[in-house]
């Protein structure tokens, strides 16, 4: 399947949805939106359906107005944003139903949430992505494991309809790329992915302040939880190893969320010498989550397995029904075991 | 002056010395290094005169062994990065006199420091720098303000000169523009940049690798006075001033330097809300360093003008004899008057 395809069966409908993936993240918004206004000013009646609230970190995104939180049987107009009303107050699904539905940056059908429903109100779907694992659920798959984002296929993609790009499309597009590649810092970023940013950026984006709002932003309780995690921090087995707590007392101290704890675990992996960084969460009294880091050499997938979880080599984890003190030198064990 | 002339003048020079400024960051390392190891290629007799050694984050840089840490009347052949034996162990200076000294991102001779003995002992001298209060202090200056860093200058010489990009030179450049932009976070980021990183990208550097050591490598001392800072972190004035203070004690405990408190008075500035960030810091018992940041909207060079000091609108600094308790008050009554 090429975009061009895609591009063509774009230009035959009228009313398009478009869907991001549940817990939709910077690519996945980014991408949606910069559709959907590509698409837009192209002539089509167009929205965009979120399975929960955006994220705030996300709320100066160009085109929101376009986007309706979903709920089976309808919509909620409410709220779009996390503490923000929505530009419309009464509900899209008036425009149903949808000659075209686009799944964007979605693996499988699961993480369509209750919008499954809705991707399969119509036969005529499209399933954009770049995941290895994606089971192509549509009726027309392009994906692309070589983009470092959905944010540079929906950049291609607007290029062939011959939609020229604007300063609210080339924003949605930057932080779609910017976000999937740590900001040009994994090893998905290639030259094309530096390319296209070259083509936004051109566009008058503001590049410091879309930086500002999506990588420094951050809550006094996440800081506070952060302060909480680095007096928590061990440094075992020579220094090879970086273990972190979080307790329901630390989460109730410092105010934050389970959300907050995104990221904490690299703390103790970016530690010169740390070759595991392992944070346990206490997610409720009955309930461990465990977060694995690798730096160079140990597979952390392998240690989840035995736990029952998974994950990629430098990046895995497992739940645990216990207590942190019940699971903590277990896993510690097999980390030893692993590096001995 | 032309990037040609420049390149016409190191032509005809065989013996060639190459300078970063005092204190040198990843741009002036990285655009020394990458300039060094193209010239030597084009078959010139290189050495790059640092003032101190290279700080340990900047190890990795490919072409280490042409540089020395100049002493005066000599240089110092033991160490040029932190903790790590240089492949040299004589003296470069056999190699003078130069035909030719070029110092790279040098705004004035002061940031020369000793090495202004080695720049004077030749007429033939070039300064390529970015920075606008650049003093034209060489026979031939070539300074481009709207360069995101040397190393995009350094980019185009080596074209110029018709010198063949490869991966060492590249991962040099791409250190010297990925520093000097945040990692393609700052205002000073041009589609040019992104170009240029594309370009560099190509040769086949390993930029996961080079961002983790430059950018998320760090020490347990410097996380250890982060959750100290963290928990000296007050918000006042209805959430935005943010407050820290890193004591003489807090350094102790930690185990942390002076220059682990770099980039720490982002942490309050970086909390949603804040706009004015202060960051005291006790250097001995009579000297407290203050560090200032603001978000959107407070001019605090003007504040930092009030207590002796200078900056930027959003970044500036002073220092304060006395204790951290004498000067915390009238500063944050002088941010209150401001934010009023």
């Amino acid at each position: 399947m090429m975009l061009k395809e895609i591009a063509e069966k774009i230009s035959k409908a009228g009313k398009i949805a478009i869907l991001p993936h549940i817990s939709a993240d910077g690519d996945a918004l980014g991408s949606c939106l910069a559709l959907g206004l590509a698409l837009r000013k192209a002539g089509k009646d167009v929205a965009v359906f979120s399975e929960e609230e955006v994220p705030a970190v996300y709320g100066f995104l160009p085109g929101l107005d376009m986007l309706k939180v979903y709920k089976s049987g309808g919509c909620e107009a409410e709220e779009t944003v996390s503490g923000c009303k929505s530009g419309k107050d009464e509900c899209s699904m008036d425009i149903m139903p949808f000659d075209l539905v686009i799944a964007l940056d979605t693996g499988d059908m699961d993480r369509l949430g209750k919008r499954a429903a809705l991707f399969n109100s119509t036969e005529n779907t499209v399933n954009i992505d770049h995941h290895t694992t994606n089971t192509e659920f549509a009726a027309i798959n392009y994906v692309d494991v070589h983009a470092s984002a959905v944010g540079e296929i929906i950049y291609r993609l607007v290029e062939i309809m011959g939609i020229s790009l604007d300063r609210d499309i080339s924003t949605c597009l930057y932080v779609a790329i910017s976000t999937d590649t740590g900001g040009f810092r994994y090893s998905n970023t290639t030259s094309d992915t530096h390319r296209i940013a070259a083509n936004l950026v051109d566009r008058g984006i503001d590049v410091a302040a879309i930086s500002q709002r999506v990588f420094d932003s951050t809550s006094l309780p996440k800081v506070r939880l952060m302060g909480e995690v680095i007096n928590s921090l061990e440094l075992l087995q020579d220094g090879k190893v970086a273990f972190c707590a979080v307790t329901r007392e630390m989460l109730e101290k410092s105010g934050a969320k389970e959300e907050d704890c995104d990221g904490l675990v690299n703390i103790g992996r970016n530690i010169e010498g740390v070759e595991v960084s392992v944070l346990l969460k206490q997610l409720d009294h009955k309930l461990v989550k465990a977060n694995l880091r690798s730096k160079e050499y140990v597979d952390v997938a392998a240690i989840a397995n035995i736990f029952n979880g998974g994950g990629h080599k430098r990046a895995a984890g497992f739940t645990f029904e216990g207590q942190i003190d019940d699971i903590k030198n277990r896993i510690l064990d097999k980390i030893g075991e692993v590096l001995k």
